[in-house]
């Protein structure tokens, strides 16, 4: 029953775990509680380096606040709303950010592609992470900003050359992640580095879900809403390639490490597919929800206006 | 006159400057030249962060160590040989590494393949950066390991849509990379992410060259030895997109940041093109020299012995 945040309340990130639209701010509490062995509770990355460890203190932590009780956690000051805080992408700065493309079979054939037998993977870098409730920016140079909700897999454990049947332990949690993609600049050349890599267009979060709470991520629904409109509607299981055979392809050429994101591809109902082409515009509105890891929203505006 | 290194002595990570085979501890020679704000000693990344500022303390502090003489620096223990360290990456973590893809057009016709009037980007995980001297890895995978030597620009400050005439007050300095590559990940599909992002392929440094040591970077010899024939040749003017041109796009997309790395791309000379195809082996010398930034050396072995 764990999800982390990561969020700021003017002073800088903090590392916090959410339950009925409060935040235990995790190093405060560690601090209360006289925990020792806490460098855990810095971010989100130190606590996905610090492996299981850290997630049995971050147990015993939320259980001893738990017996506190909320009133007195309140008082000490460990305790702020959701809603008074500005949530950040759940890690900041990812080691790597791995994407697929073209992981659905409806999304390929309404883009007109075949299936890769081979994972088409392609990079983001952290630089264009938009937290929950950021700006979308459509550029200056493109009219062509498009949507992809996505479920994203987050890393846990450092490991090479995965085998299938252990790739599941190398996860450490799930978020949401809407790959937005400047088409134009996407299929003008086979590389999508630039499409895929404009400033503020990797919306990701809210929160880190970690795998206690996510019975099946094989069986999870994904829907994007534009301006409240369901624009995409798949579910995970219709993914061509499931998550162990994404960890064994990504590690037979890199070691994989702690904090490393996945993006595992977007179902069908993106807009350059649609007759006409129905792409971002300033004011709309972008969200996508994937079950049981809540909802990423965030406003669209142009450039000039960032 | 300022070429930068980082390495290791066996105590983490120090950032010194070089001289006729000497390191001079930058942190160290702050400390007892008694400089104030010396942040910037702390790392390259620092160092560039830190802007023109770090530029004058830097060269403010190799003066006052002139003055000092190298014999009472060397007692005070500021310096050291640069054969007694571990020399590592010059950035060890860039915040990005942004490659240019055929930018030679000798390259791009052994390849038998077209001029790209768009500039061709992919892009590195610092994970796969190597060290000078350090080790590169044929993998288990594939036998097609192969060499391409290139010059590196280094990003010294933050940017979006430069203009070409504005576009080298961004660079900080130079340097060297050897884009190992393994051709079948790199050509089975569209996108290069796994060919040129396996374990141990990226040898990058020894030097951060800074701009005031290089006279014209659009006029350097490449040369790339495998056990010191030369296998490439090249020039940096025979680039088709010249620096500005690739500052200038890469801005369009995202915000360079201090640190960025630019592979400039590779001149002729690769192995997968010649008959028969050549590839990197054990027990191979790999090397890359170019003029007036030092020469790139790594030696090969097989991944069962890594």
């Amino acid at each position: 029953m764990t999800r982390l945040v990561t969020y700021s309340t003017g002073n800088g990130a903090r590392l916090g775990s959410v339950r009925d639209g409060m935040i235990l701010d995790l190093a405060l509490a560690a601090d209360h509680q006289r925990f020792e062995n806490t460098g855990w509770t810095k971010d989100s990355l130190a606590f996905l380096e610090a492996g299981d460890e850290a997630c049995e203190q971050l147990r015993a932590l939320t259980a001893s606040i738990k017996a506190l009780g909320d009133d007195a956690a309140r008082k000490a000051g460990l305790l702020v709303a959701e809603a008074d805080v500005q949530v950040l992408p759940p890690i900041q700065k990812p080691p790597k950010i791995l994407c697929v493309g073209r992981n659905y079979g409806k999304h390929a054939a309404e883009a007109g592609r075949p299936i890769s037998e081979i994972p088409i993977i392609f990079s983001r870098f952290a630089k264009t992470l938009v937290e929950q409730g950021g700006n979308v920016v459509v550029p200056t140079v493109s009219e062509q900003l498009d949507w992809e909700g996505e479920l994203a897999v987050i890393i846990g454990k450092a490991g090479r050359h995965v085998r299938r049947a252990d790739a599941m332990d190398y996860v450490a949690g799930y978020s949401i992640f809407n790959d937005v993609t400047v088409r134009d600049y996407q299929f003008r050349i086979t590389q999508y580095t630039a499409g895929k890599n404009f400033s503020r267009s990797g919306p990701f979060g809210p929160y880190l879900v970690l795998t206690d709470e996510v019975a099946d991520p094989h069986n999870l629904d994904i829907k994007t809403r534009l301006n409240g409109e369901i624009v995409q509607d798949g579910n995970t299981e219709e993914m061509l390639f499931d998550i162990p055979a994404i960890i064994e392809h990504l590690s037979e050429f890199i070691e994989l490490e702690p904090g490393d994101v996945i993006p595992m591809g977007t179902p069908a109902g993106v807009g350059f597919t649609r007759t006409p082409p129905r792409f971002l515009r300033s004011g709309d509105i972008i969200s996508v929800e994937v079950e049981g890891l809540g909802t990423l929203t965030n406003p669209v505006i142009n450039e000039a206006d960032a």
